[in-house]
């Protein structure tokens, strides 16, 4: 998988690079290989690009001459935030000049009483959620980079996440946006609004557009009620299937109270407690899958334990549960959630790792992982499967972990075969072949096999009308 | 505002109209004027439309049969589905070819488990909540029209209604979509997924854009679980500027679980006591303004009675609420929503009515409405403004009533010079003209006035992508 730079596809005259420093100003515009590193080094070291110039715009008028003369001039450009991002999207590959939104990190607007705010691209996650908790509401998308990435970024890229469940993901936080367009021009869609039926849905298009028909330089995000207080469990069950009926009971008891309902089977669990600090068996026996259930409640009036201690008795009469613990404190409820918090850094001592971001619908689940088990055990005997992730959302970090003592190389070169059989597999469900990572490089080959020729062409029609010139991430998604 | 039907601007050569039979069967190609009727008449008379041909089809197959010829021959069509629209979007004014999708009434799949379901465009709404109840779920979907608007006109127009505030309108009622393209070709995007990132966002493009980039003729639609128990009452309030906090109060209580918060003024209630049979007056005293709250409860425990009672006891002592009424039965319940939702009907009796849809962020509301009064009283002095709807939503039906006495045609033809001013200032405060009944014909002249050149253009690039020959819905909305 690893890219290294090959010569400059897009090289700069000196002319044109004082033009474009002379909107930034001449600090803010680099071409000094070190101080270019950071903007071009992907922080998994998956992907290492190359650029002519990182330009470090201030303001949404920068932006805009910038795209103007980038425009005028057929010069493409990467849009880049945070620059955490899994799959490549933010990554300049050929030299294209990189517009780093880092500095406009201006909140514009907090109105707690009409319950939005209204912030720069360049903000931190981390920071929109403490603007919102200092007004005493909640911005509810939670992500693990959320003390790096930016909100453009995930803007850019629909984030998702483990509050997607309940909250939607980045798309459902939105209500308005600010878009420069790849002519320069500004389209000023920052509307505060939840109705409005004034014409095309833009807003929804350039979400989740990964940079490739604007770049977004700020956003109404939508502010809500802070929960009052939440209840925790670890339980375990005997199969995957009994997590489907398990979950539509705890749904049709605390409905949109339902937080978090995070699956993962024994040897998820086996590795986190093998790699992790301070983690510890939840139980005095050992179960094939585990469940963390999370329930939110509007008042601290004792609710949400009432509704989940509710649900774990009736799945414990139904048999559906064979095991549980619910947290009594909020240290016991954080020990829980470091559970499942450690299992991305856990996988990596355990060697080679092959890695799935799919979703199908729920009801699927079961089956999905017992199929895609099949292909793995066929192509690779002795590797083992991870299926973990976000159950009410459809979404499976179908993970694969190499077999015991298998050459790491040799596991990895089985990863385009077993990523093909199991996307085609996704596929046959309806499913998606990327549920919240998006398509950047890294699954640009793949989206072209399993979408439709009609659904490609309609795309390809967008980004034409909206980027007839093609130099807007090029050689991303599309 | 009635328009009569000029010459038929695109009639057909009998040969196409024969092709065109042929796809549907000729018991479903209507050219007589009586059969057409029904497809050409807008329910409140407003526009009056004509056709050179109304096709009924049955299928996507035939749709996209239709839709074939009508792009290779340069055809003009209309689409339509339960013709309940209020804003023009659905009348052939030309001589278009109307296509109603009214027979394609299937509900192809119900997966209760997963919590989804798929049906055909020409299904009511009213089916499809019926549908959703026999799997003992919710579609929120809530329109006056129910029983006769189809999903396929909701999902052209986003509808809204009053489960918006927490439902979502009918955007985020779906998950996936098949829509014939201009050219007749099928987008088969009938994905059951709560999450996917795969490019762009095709399905919100297509959702509101009434008609004009494509044939929605399926949809892959959320179900919800059922609330279990609801709490219902209207209070009375001093002023609008009361209605702000006392609905910050209630969301911080009930969060999601508050279903309903619709406000209207003395006068409004005035209307419906007078003209509606079986409504009575809510309390011994009258007062300025009132609002309806509801509280839905997922679990049959009397949480929803609870959160009300507090919400009511805190807003008495804190002076908002001076006086409250809350059902103590479903009767009660019902009477008091009979006060709502007979205000549609209430207005006629009392001569000439404006009428606007707009939305404002919400804190923005009470001085949003003093100043459209003060336009009002200016424009026509003695004229009785009507503002009522959906506070939650930000969604002021600002309706004005002529002066008692005055001459229905001599206030009517105030309607421009009205509209034009009233919706300056919601623009003046980032609002929109058109909060959930769309564009259509009634607002295309106000769209066009009221958007930047940069929105239009990308909506015109967007247009001409995906209908390049501009045969969908043309004068509609663009």
């Amino acid at each position: 998988m690893n890219d290294t730079p090959g010569p400059l596809l897009q090289s700069l005259p000196p002319d044109l690079i004082r033009r474009f420093a002379a909107i930034v100003g001449p600090e803010h515009a680099l071409t000094d290989p070190d101080q270019q590193l950071p903007y071009l080094r992907e922080w998994r070291d998956t992907y290492f690009g190359q650029s002519a110039l990182v330009l470090r715009p201030a303001s949404t008028a920068e932006v805009s001459a910038i795209l103007t003369l980038a425009h005028a001039e057929g010069i493409a450009v990467v849009p880049q935030a945070g620059n955490t991002g899994l799959v490549g999207g933010q990554i300049a590959m050929r030299g294209e000049v990189v517009v780093s939104v880092a500095r406009m990190t201006k909140v514009r607007t907090v109105d707690a009483v009409g319950g939005t705010m209204t912030v720069e691209a360049g903000l931190t996650l981390a920071e929109c959620q403490q603007t919102a908790d200092r007004a005493g509401k909640l911005f509810p998308l939670t992500l693990p980079s959320e003390g790096s990435c930016r909100i453009g970024g995930n803007l850019g890229t629909n984030a998702g996440g483990v509050g997607v469940l309940a909250y939607g993901n980045t798309r459902q936080q939105v209500l308005g946006l600010e878009v420069v367009l790849a002519d320069g021009r500004v389209w000023d869609g920052l509307r505060a609004l939840k109705k409005d039926n004034t014409g095309y849905d833009l807003r929804d298009l350039f979400i989740g557009s990964e940079g490739t028909l604007g770049i977004i330089t700020a956003a109404v995000l939508r502010l809500l009620p802070k929960p009052a207080e939440k209840a925790t469990a670890m339980v375990a069950i005997r199969s995957i299937e009994d997590a489907l009926a398990l979950f539509n009971m705890a749904q049709q008891a605390a409905d949109r109270g339902l937080t978090a309902f995070e699956f993962m089977p024994r040897l998820v669990l086996d590795f986190v407690l093998r790699h992790i600090a301070g983690t510890r068996e939840p139980f005095a026996a050992t179960y094939a899958w585990y469940v963390l259930i999370e329930i939110s409640g509007a008042q601290a009036d004792g609710t949400a334990n009432r509704q989940l201690e509710s649900i774990l008795t009736d799945a414990t009469d139904r048999g559906l549960v064979i095991d549980a613990v619910m947290a009594q404190s909020i240290a016991q409820a954080r020990d829980l959630w470091r559970l499942r918090e450690g299992i991305s850094e856990a996988q990596k001592p355990e060697g080679g790792n092959i890695k799935h971001d799919v979703s199908v619908p729920i009801a699927s689940i079961p089956v999905f992982i017992s199929r895609a088990n099949a292909i793995v055990e066929r192509i690779c005997p002795g590797a083992r499967p991870l299926p973990l992730g976000h159950f009410g959302d459809g979404n499976v970090h179908y993970n694969i972990a190499q077999p015991t003592g298998m050459d790491k190389a040799a596991f990895t070169k089985l990863t385009p075969q077993i990523m093909r059989e199991v996307h085609d597999l996704v596929m046959s469900y309806g499913g998606s072949i990327s549920a919240e990572h998006g398509i950047g490089q890294t699954r640009r080959a793949e989206l072209a096999r399993v979408k439709s020729d009609v659904e490609l062409d309609l795309m390809r029609r967008i980004k034409s009308a909206l980027d007839p010139k093609g130099i807007l991430n090029p050689g991303k998604m599309l």
